[in-house]
C-alpha cells in the first residue's frame, strides 16, 4: 500500500505493506487527511521525526475487534494512553507519561492507505458530517480546549490573535459557545471567513491596544505573537497559548510577573464537543479548505501547504 | 538630611531638604529598611532609575492628616495609586495603570531619613511586632499574594524553588497556611531556615524529579529556576512566576503547550494577612537578617546585600 514518508526534510511515497491490527486496535483506511502546521515542522525535524505523519483524518474501519465498528467511518483521538498510569486515571489520557501519539511520536499516522488506532480513540461521524468537515474534527476539538481550560464571564470580550487555521477554528468555536470574540489577523481574506461567520475582526498590523482585555487567545504560530498578547493583555489577564512556537523564544518575563499575568498552556481537546458544532454545523470548516491532493501527490501537498497564506491542504486517498 | 541616591551604579549619600508632605500623605521618618534584590537591579539601571531607593520600611509618622497617626509605628504598600482609574475601581490599585511605586518608580523611597507615602497606604504596626519583623512586611505580602491567586488542594504537595529571602519567606508563608511545602535549594544553611520553621526541605543540585507536583513556586531569581520549575511540574501542573528576571528570558514555549502548563506571575500582596503572621509570630522573619548597617553607610550595605548568599541587609536611621 501507498505510504507518506517523511525523513531528511524530505516529503517521498513508499510502498509498504499494509499494517496488521494489534488487539483493540482497529484496522482504518484513510479516507481524507488534512495536513496540519504541525506535519510541516516534523518535516523539518521536529522531536527528530522519521516515518509516516498524519493525525487528522477521517477513515473507514475495515477491521476491529468491535463487529460494530465495521464499515463506520471514523476520526480518532490521537494520543494513545497506557490506560492506567497516574494522568490515565485522572482521565487525562492525552498526557499519558508512555503515550504515542498517531503520525507524530513512535505511531504511524494517516497518511497512508491504512493504519491503526485504539478502538478507545475512535468516535463515530454521524451520516449529515462529510469527510470534508470530519478530517478538522481533531483541530477543533484543540479549539474547544480552551473551554475546558478557561471560564469566560459573561460578555467579556475574548481576543484572538492570529488568522490562520487554528485562529480560525478558534474564534468560530469560541463565537459559537457564545463567548464575544474579536479576532485579530494580518489577511483581510482570512479574517473575512471569520467575519462570514459572525465574528468581529481588527487588523493586527495596525496599532493594537495596549492593556485592553482580560483574556487574549494566542494563535499566532510566531514568536512576536506572544509579546503582543503580552502587551494586549490587562493586569492580572490570561492569555492562552495554542502557538507551538519550536526552539527557545525570548521572552520578557518581568512583564509577565508585574502584571500577574497568567499564560496557558492549551494542546488537544475532547472530540465530544467538536463533533456538535460540526453536527449542528455552527462553524464554517468549508471556507478553510485551500487545496486537495490525492495521497500519491503528498510532496506537492506539502510544499502547496507551506506556501505562506495558505490555509488547510487536503489528502485524498485512492477510492 | 540624609539621604541614599542611586545612578550609574553608584550609591552615594546625598544632603537633601526634607520633603513636603502634599494633602492626603503622611511625612514618615525611616525607622529600620531592607535591601531588597530590586533595589540591587535598580542600582544596576533597571527601569533607568535614578535616585532614592527603599520600599521594605517600618517608619515612624510625624505628619499627617489623620492626627491618629501621628507617633504611630507603620509600613506601607509601596503602590501609589490614582484610586479612580478602572483598575483601581477593580481594588486592584496594586496594578494602577498610572502608579508610581515607592523607592521605585517616580516616589522617592525609604532609604533616607524622611519620606512621603499616602495616608491609605499605610498599616500600623502592633507593639508586640519589633521593627527588624515589621520591615520584613512588604516582601511577606508579596508571599502571601500567591494564596490571593492560587487555590491549593488540602494536602497537595507545592515545590518552592530557591532558597533567598523571597524563596525562604515564601515556603513560610506556605507552611503556615497549611500548605505542604517542599523546598528546594542549594544552600543548606539557608534551608536549614526553613527546617527549623518545619518546612521540609530537598537539595535543588541533586537531580530533581521530573513532572512530579501540581504547583511549582519559582522564587529562584534565576532564568534556569524557571526550566527546572518546567521540568519538575506535572501535565496541567501550575507555575508561580516570583522571578523578577530582568531581560528576556528563553524559554521553550513546547513543553508549556503540549504539558497544557498554566504559568502564574505573582508580584506584590496585600498586607494584613503578612500582618496577621508577623502579630503571630508564625514566620521567622528574624533568621532572614544576615546584617545590618546605618543609614549613613548605604554605600557599604549595598556591597554588602550584592554578596553572594547574603540574606537580607537593614539599613538604620539615625536615632
Amino acid at each position: 500500500m501507498l505510504a507518506v514518508h517523511l525523513e531528511n526534510g524530505q516529503v517521498t511515497l513508499r510502498d509498504i505493506a499494509k499494517p496488521v491490527r494489534p488487539p483493540g486496535h482497529a484496522l482504518i483506511r484513510t479516507l481524507v487527511a488534512g495536513i496540519c502546521n504541525t506535519d510541516l515542522e516534523l518535516q523539518r525535524g521536529y522531536y527528530g521525526f522519521i516515518g509516516t505523519p498524519g493525525h487528522e483524518f477521517v477513515g473507514e474501519v475495515v477491521e476491529a475487534d468491535n463487529s460494530d465498528l465495521i464499515g463506520k467511518r471514523v476520526a480518532g483521538e490521537i494520543n494513545l494512553a497506557c490506560g492506567e498510569c497516574v494522568n490515565c486515571r485522572r482521565v487525562l489520557g492525552r498526557h499519558c507519561s508512555s503515550r504515542t501519539v498517531l503520525g507524530i511520536v513512535n505511531h504511524p499516522g494517516a497518511f497512508q492507505e491504512f493504519f491503526t488506532l485504539p478502538e478507545r480513540n475512535l468516535h463515530l461521524i454521524p451520516d449529515g458530517v462529510s469527510n470534508d468537515s470530519a478530517v478538522f474534527l481533531e483541530p477543533l476539538a484543540a479549539a474547544c480546549e480552551i473551554l475546558d481550560q478557561v471560564h469566560f464571564p459573561a460578555g467579556e470580550q475574548v481576543a484572538v490573535l492570529g488568522d490562520g487555521k487554528l485562529g480560525l477554528l478558534i474564534s468560530q468555536t469560541l463565537h459559537a459557545y457564545g463567548v464575544n470574540v474579536l479576532q485579530y489577523g494580518r489577511h483581510r481574506d482570512k479574517l473575512l471567513i471569520a467575519e462570514q461567520a459572525g465574528v468581529p475582526t481588527a487588523a493586527a498590523n495596525a496599532p493594537v491596544p495596549d492593556a485592553s482585555f482580560d483574556f487574549v487567545v494566542d494563535a499566532t504560530g510566531s514568536s512576536e505573537g506572544l509579546r503582543q498578547a503580552v502587551r494586549m493583555v490587562k493586569p492580572r489577564g490570561t492569555i492562552i497559548l495554542k502557538s507551538t512556537v519550536h526552539g527557545e523564544v525570548a521572552i520578557d518575563t518581568a512583564p509577565v510577573i508585574v502584571n500577574e499575568i497568567t499564560l496557558i498552556g492549551s494542546r488537544c481537546g475532547r472530540f465530544e464537543p467538536a463533533l456538535e458544532l460540526l453536527t449542528l454545523n455552527t462553524v464554517r470548516v468549508d471556507a478553510l479548505i485551500a487545496d486537495r491532493f490525492p495521497l500519491a501527490s503528498a510532496p506537492e501537498a506539502f510544499a502547496r501547504a507551506a506556501e505562506k497564506g495558505v490555509l488547510k491542504v487536503l489528502l485524498q486517498a485512492p477510492a
